[in-house]
């Protein structure tokens, strides 16, 4: 077949093509048709077109340039299958061909006994790695770097970092920043490979390094340095010791997993939901399950509370049966103005735009909010029932009931993810569907007490 | 003032510093000191800790170099503070510096009279720039692209390479990617700088560039785009019109800007809020309730609607005022099992794991779920109100009810942001507010229904 036949196919053509060549067994056309697709693709066909069982085979004929790559875009299922059909000989040669922290993730994933392979097969050097990183704490900078980045010293000249580059970047994660330290891996700077091209050959790398270089430790949470990215447009950001010594690098792309992880997490947890580590269809119906009952549980068991508060109000319900049609509404705004409230905390805390110690700014802010907020929905609420039933004091007992539940919906809504982060839990824990039920049993327990106050003569 | 006080300081330590020396006026040590902070971070002292009036001063004082920075990273109501300070000679040499992408930002947001000065100030080369990416529509790619690459030629060498790469490369927004094209600017590879550095000085570009490109045309959606970042991991992609031209390229860090603004975007719709562009600390109350009300009244509005369907069945309530206990439980976890299918559908279509064409799968998938989760919920149910109230007869009526809405509500949940998506709208937008109150309806229609049927001799 002619190369350049698939040069001019798209994506999904080319992984057509791939799919119908495997089925014929056409082994070197395959081969052909796969180095014009991206190891991202690759993966994606091996994870889900391809039969499962042709993985191996498919992974064999790859290009190694490639193959390596490929490895560390795959599923963890299919990751498994591979290590079990590969021989010791392959896995040295795919765990010694991964950027360190791929291997790192690799093994956070994989069972004992696979994992127990991988480590035996590693070169000594990438061990000795892998053990390293894996110590770090789950959520650490210090988890999601890497150990492979370019070192300069502060008297090569720019020729000799180039020479540097060439003969060690092959393997490094990334060489556009290479990273200054002294001979006891202290970090003293950083240049930019642009700034290596944009400067004369013998330029001295101590006179054009950056040295307020913004860095982070080891036990510095991931999402904070993912935060910084975001922040200051890095392509890498260096790891230090507690001695400030240059320990590993986190890049874009790493930070960019990690925004993507931490913002499907608190998606999740808004809507009640224990996270899902595959994609949705990927996920069984079993799994999905499973991850949404927990919650659905607990929220069902508290919701029990404001129907027994509701019991408790039987003889009013009895004999205002009428009163009963504004409960819903009551909770709903009630529910709708705490989840506002408290996603625009969540937000701002994920972002660092708010801290623990913003609480008492924060609630004045929620206040004043609650307050204009509270007092055009009364105000609407009270013609619009006035309008609707023609009863004037229906309208003031529930508009009244409204006015105070928006204010304690909004305060509890604001108050509880600080709180919880001060608690040092997460705060999107406490979301939406938390809220809205402890703002449900204000509402009810409320808007009773108000009618007893109001219209106790009636009973 | 040592230089080398600044240097082992904090950031914190150098802000603080910072404001000390501009309110003594020692502005000499404080170019000296801002030059050791960040332009994200000055941007930031100069819109929030250092007075307002101060910003052209400081902006004036600022080194050359780090000032177009700095510019790009303010706040737009500091942005115009400074345009209105400025003389036309200084406004041109800062629109001059900036990225073209950075300069379209800045004119999307300003006034129209400070626009048109703008405009008339800058270099007509820029100017041209800057009204083509004008013409692109808003959230397509070619509206977040910059025309700043560095390209070349099929027949340079690398050393060619090299030497346009440190003649142009200064103004470039990146150059670890670069461009091959032909003389009619049509796309043909590309070559990372990185490819570069391990090339020998010799090597022929045509020979060592990558042909199979992941590109987007100028149409094509932002959203999308910043998602090809998170899956193939770019630092850059190039955007080509409709006849292949290369016209410009999007970077890594724009693409996290944009992931940024959709997930806020998406965050606060579904929590029913108009999306505040800035800040929380940074917008008024005033701003954060008009964002929140529109949707407050509209869901109060609709939530009558249950309220008016409970009337309907007064007898009902006035004969068994203990059924009405039950009612926040049914509403909550129906609302609940909707906003669970709805934020997973939502975020599957987000991430493009799930497309319009996907409804029946969904929808299958999402009905095994309901099943599953319904038929356990129901069954803890059913004992739950055995147990507390020793009555079977509302046990089973309330957890008959519990299943059918289960289902309901997941089906519901699932299907409304897949139709919102099939409709040209955003997904977010059908989000856990409405989906609530659309399962609360159902839910108590659905109740007294089975109410009357089981226990219509009571009434």
């Amino acid at each position: 077949m002619d190369k350049s036949i698939f040069e001019n196919m798209t994506i999904p053509e080319l992984e057509e093509e791939a799919i119908k060549l495997l089925s014929e067994k056409k082994y070197k056309d395959l081969r052909e048709c796969l180095t014009f697709l991206n190891p991202a693709d690759i993966a994606d066909l091996m994870g889900g077109k391809m039969p499962e069982e042709s993985a191996p085979l498919v992974f064999r004929i790859l290009p190694k340039t490639i193959a390596a790559d490929t490895f560390a875009y795959l599923d963890n299922d299919v990751q498994e299958t591979l290590i079990r059909a590969f021989s010791d000989a392959e896995l040295k040669q795919v765990i010694d061909e991964l950027y360190i922290d791929d291997a790192v993730d690799l093994i956070e994933e994989m069972p004992a006994n696979v994992v127990k392979r991988i480590i035996r097969n590693a070169a000594p050097s990438v061990r000795a790695q892998i053990n390293e990183l894996l110590n770090y704490p789950k959520d650490s900078a210090g988890s999601v770097m890497t150990t492979e980045f370019v070192d300069l010293k502060k008297d090569m000249t720019v020729e000799d970092a180039f020479v540097r580059i060439k003969k060690t970047g092959i393997d490094k994660e990334t060489i556009y920043t290479c990273y200054v330290t002294d001979k006891n891996r202290i970090l003293l700077g950083i240049v930019t490979a642009k700034k290596l091209l944009l400067s004369d050959l013998d330029a001295v790398i101590g006179d054009i390094m950056e040295t307020n270089v913004i860095s982070v430790t080891t036990k510095e949470d991931k999402e904070v340095v993912a935060n910084l990215f975001h922040r200051y447009d890095f392509l890498a950001l260096p790891v230090v010791d507690e001695e400030g010594r240059l320990v590993g690098i986190v890049t874009v792309d790493d930070a960019l997993d990690v925004i993507h992880e931490e913002t499907e997490e608190d998606f999740a947890r808004m809507a009640a939901i224990t996270t899902a580590e595959d994609s949705y269809f990927k996920t069984s119906a079993f799994k999905h399950a499973k991850n949404r009952i927990f919650w659905l549980i607990l929220l069902m068991c508290t919701s029990t509370i404001t129907g027994s508060i509701l019991t408790s109000f039987e003889a009013a319900i009895a004999a205002l049966p009428l009163m009963v049609a504004y409960i819903p509404m009551l909770m709903n705004t009630g529910g709708n103005c705490g989840s506002q409230s408290s996603v625009t905390v969540i937000r701002g805390l994920a972002l660092n735009e708010i801290e623990i110690k913003d609480i008492f700014r924060v609630i004045r802010k929620e206040f004043l909010i609650a307050l204009m907020v509270g007092f055009a929905l009364s105000v609407f609420d009270f013609f619009w029932i006035w309008l609707i039933s023609g009863e004037i004091l229906v309208g003031a007992i529930v508009s009244l009931t409204l006015f105070v539940v928006v204010i304690i919906a909004k305060i509890i809504g604001c108050c509880m993810p600080i709180l919880a982060k001060a608690l040092r839990l997460d705060p999107a824990l406490v979301s939406s569907p938390i809220i809205t039920t402890i703002c449900d049993m204000c509402a009810v327990s409320l808007y009773f007490a108000i009618i007893n106050l109001t219209m106790g003569q009636f009973m």
